[in-house]
């Protein structure tokens, strides 16, 4: 999607060792109208899945699982990472390394929002190694749920997260590709998203 | 706003001991449409205070302030409760007591995206004894930002936290009113929203 390439070039950063910043307009701070805008693409790409759930991590993800939820007119659920005590005793659970935290995290879904026999899209915001997407998978299956897409609005191609998710055989769509961030530049996959 | 007391009559679910759990719509399920309606009625009501930046706590507020800003066409920020690898090494940081954590949680916001004289308008999921949002006060004016307006989608006026923040004498509204929450009933304040 060029809206969101060009504002990657425009205000992300590269901070060496494959870390992309993108607390301007993702992460931290967040540009709700281009959030929209890749909600509404993402509504596009999948349209064709027939997904009945949206399901993406806490925290960087609810952004673009919200509006692609919303425009794809679907409720979305956030796996957390803590158990609120809302949540019942038995969940499903699962482990996940976080880049960022450099340790396991867990992912915790109520079976309340996630029942045997849902079609689940993944969304999230990034796509790297997968191994956070991977943990949603499993979650999606410990409850009986097929996964029919996955979706991130970035991904790092030189992180091998593709490969791990094909597996799977669902349409795997990024926003965004990376192929190279060496020497403080970005660059991008050249095929049309 | 009638739409949302409906839904919390229908989906919500008074637990005890004050606690209402939404977690079907609101706080681990999402409805986006839910939302994007909240979003657009807090839009009208501060439409006069002229905010440049909406402000959050992660991560339940994100949703109901992420459509709020995009109805108003302004950026949002997250405050972190971890401090990102992204994030600069000096940052705005405040403690706030965590109902759901049972201790003290921090609130983290970098300077790169809140500036002296931003109009901020904070957004949050819940207001009840008022202090997460007091923390997002604390930041913000850290800042040398200026409160504007805070929204709440469910007040819980029974803990008091209004009366917290009348002291900044900026426009408090929250889209529904709990007044009292007994032998598992919910009541919500008769005047109009």
């Amino acid at each position: 999607m060029k809206e969101l390439e060009q504002r990657i070039l425009r205000d992300g950063r590269n901070l060496g060792g494959g870390i992309l910043k993108v607390d301007g307009f993702i992460n931290h701070q967040v540009d709700p109208a281009l959030m929209d805008a890749c909600g509404r693409e993402f509504a596009r790409l999948f349209a064709s899945v027939h997904a009945t759930k949206v399901l993406t991590a806490e925290i960087s993800g609810i952004a673009p699982a919200l509006t692609t939820a919303f425009h794809l007119g679907l409720p979305v659920v956030y796996a957390r990472k803590t158990k609120p005590i809302t949540m019942p005793d038995q969940v499903f659970l699962t482990l996940a390394p976080s880049h960022t935290k450099g340790r396991m995290v867990e992912l915790i879904v109520s079976p309340e929002y996630l029942a045997n026999g849902e079609r689940v899209l993944i969304i999230d915001d990034f796509l790297a190694s997968g191994q956070t997407i991977l943990g949603l998978v499993r979650l999606a299956e410990a409850s009986g749920s097929q996964i029919v897409g996955i979706g991130a609005l970035v991904e790092k191609s030189f992180e091998g997260g593709r490969a791990a998710l094909e597996a799977l055989g669902v349409p795997v769509e990024s926003l965004a590709c990376i192929t190279k961030m060496e020497e403080g530049k970005i660059e991008f996959r050249k095929a049309e998203n």
